[in-house]
């Protein structure tokens, strides 16, 4: 069989494929750069549409990886989604704290999700400035509210998580926090999206 | 603010959404699981006809998993999406050698992707019955090629690589073996589409 077996030989057939077939769009370089890592993520064209981005997070984004500040991300897929060498080379790891037992133990308690008492925990944490939501929309509903009250605030918010139930409204009240953010629109979103955006975030510095 | 705040409620919720949009489609019950399960991972429709599988796939890939068969996966983001509390309780693993020292040495030597090498690996691995590739088209094209060759066949080959380059080509090559497939037409899929139809066979046992 005869087929391109060269990692980095796929990847840039991928984008330029990518690039003619999103056309002119309306995009400086950057956002650009990032819309395109979550097409070549998801084969999914509508991302161009649904992707939403606060003037500033690119900005925001990669200063604040720059300087070496953590990401936490809701669910460990994100986490294993990320490029971890090139992060830590900047000197940042990512946190997710889904499984921790005191965690889970609280959350069952509770009876809410395991996301929401792992955000109150991470909104504690300084070093964690970058929060990359791709799944739990309660997640970002508990940021929202602990933002409310006055809890710190991170550089950048990724909120792009799927679903059917809260996802879509969750996305939209995080416009409304003072932070910087880059949403999906709606339903879509996922795991493979928020890496996909903070890979492109990694490789643009 | 109000939000559903009950994992298995929101669970129920969605799954009750994507059911009334879905429609009536000509699935099976066990065929409409993985569907509807893939749908809540993306939240995208487009995949009850993108998804495509040999008649046997579903029954076979059951059978493997209650044996405690082993899953290789091609990337750590399929694994991190596989429920391992419930595959464990049936006596299996997940594995994925694509981060293994010998395999990224041999990978640069040949000039030829991790994916690739890995699979090598794996297709000797007697304990692993189902192949679940989300990510590397490669990895399909050199499971083709050592089948052929005569390699022992697995129970059953997730075919799902989302991408550009090969993707489309590598899924189709893949029906042309004598072995159970699941596969996405075309270019969409991914680690999460991956992980979701294995979560749904593991959730009907």
């Amino acid at each position: 069989m005869s087929y391109v077996k060269k990692p980095a030989l796929i990847e840039e057939k991928s984008f330029e494929i990518i690039t003619k077939e999103l056309g002119v769009r309306n995009f400086d370089e950057k956002t650009s750069k990032v819309v395109k890592r979550v097409i070549h993520t998801t084969a999914d064209f509508e991302y161009a549409d649904l992707l939403e981005f606060h003037p500033l997070a690119i900005e925001t984004g990669i200063e604040a990886l720059k300087k070496g500040g953590d990401i936490y991300t809701d669910t460990q897929m994100v986490k294993s989604g990320i490029n971890k060498r090139k992060l830590s080379a900047l000197g940042g790891t990512v946190c997710n704290f889904v499984h921790d037992d005191d965690v889970v133990k609280e959350a069952r308690d509770r009876s809410i999700t395991r996301s929401m008492v792992a955000i109150e925990k991470a909104i504690k944490n300084e070093n964690i400035r970058i929060f990359a939501i791709g799944n739990a929309p309660t997640a970002l509903f508990t940021l929202k509210e602990k933002i409310d009250k006055g809890m710190p605030k991170p550089d950048l918010i990724i909120g792009v998580p799927v679903g059917f139930v809260g996802a879509a409204e969750s996305k939209e009240i995080i416009k409304s926090l003072d932070v910087p953010y880059i949403i999906t629109k709606g339903r879509k979103g996922g795991s493979t999206v928020a890496a996909a955006i903070i890979n492109a975030l990694i490789y643009m510095i």
